[in-house]
């Protein structure tokens, strides 16, 4: 059995990582799963879900930085939209994450979080996160 | 219990986004899982998987525009049989899609489907299609 | 139910793709399941874990000068402690993997090992290996 619980993610600028760890952590705790598997899934195209380093917020700048200079908004791209980029990095990041669950909390390292990805924002995204064990 | 199933995936040239969401979606509907798990595996190392828009062909243009600007077919590369642009391509893009079962289907969003990306191609490739719940 | 166990990990270098297959291998043959998925996640933050060839060493000596040419170790990054490409690198190869379980064993492709991706080492890790089925 996993129970898949839809949360709502407010982006407000069109690039942005969005700490998302306290958001998974209470869908978790609000179930009784000891030991098992969390995963969080993002439904968009536009936007991922990473894990990174939660401490000083110099590292996700780095990251966005890095992720604007290797697939720049503007390009020779042929989708009228203009956000290629966003597809581009949403793909690079990934949809979803699987965290292990342990004693009854994620198993995440000492140092990561869970960063919702938004790539083309601001928006009013969602995520599913599913706990089963 | 978990059943995994292997689909074949004919690709036609050498770099391809090949939506296989129809196949995928077929082999959740041969079982009974209602609420669960979809796993997409890809057993190879110059072809991988994705998810991105299904709407307008001109992203998943894009995105392999972009992919050949970041790791060119040709470059500096030492192993022997020239297709190291494919390996890292791949590993850019993973090997494995988690996707979540509601009511029955893929919950995937409104414009996303899963893409198996070929990167050395053409060739006959295989995709392994897990469904638990 | 699953089963997840912490391996331990040294790496001897900055950047290095270790093959940990044989590692993961042992764990499922610990287990009795025969038919499941099995789960790599990596708790770091400069450090993360993708699939690939596992013939010539040529390969992965590729990927890991490509990731050097794409987001190199010197840059113009705010994070003080000089890492911030292996923070990129890891969110681009990312934090876990799955592998199919069939007749007892990883379903891994031929040509497929399973590269634990250290990025800021050397440094004494950790691997958490999840079988489930």
């Amino acid at each position: 059995m996993i129970l898949w619980k839809e949360i709502d993610v407010t982006t407000t600028v069109r690039i942005e990582l969005k700490d998302v760890t306290a958001q998974v952590s209470a869908t978790l705790t609000k179930s009784d799963v000891k030991n098992g598997t969390c995963y969080v899934y993002v439904p968009h195209t536009t936007a991922g879900v990473t894990i990174n380093e939660n401490a000083d917020p110099d590292v996700v700048g780095d990251l966005l930085a890095t992720l604007e200079e290797l697939v720049p908004v503007q390009g020779d791209y042929r989708h009228v939209e203009g956000n290629s980029d966003a597809h581009m990095k949403a793909s690079m990041m990934g949809f979803s994450q699987i965290i292990p669950i342990m004693e009854g909390k994620l198993a995440l390292g000492t140092w990561q979080g869970i960063y919702f990805c938004e790539f083309d924002g601001p928006r009013k995204r969602k995520m599913l996160i599913g706990i089963t064990g």
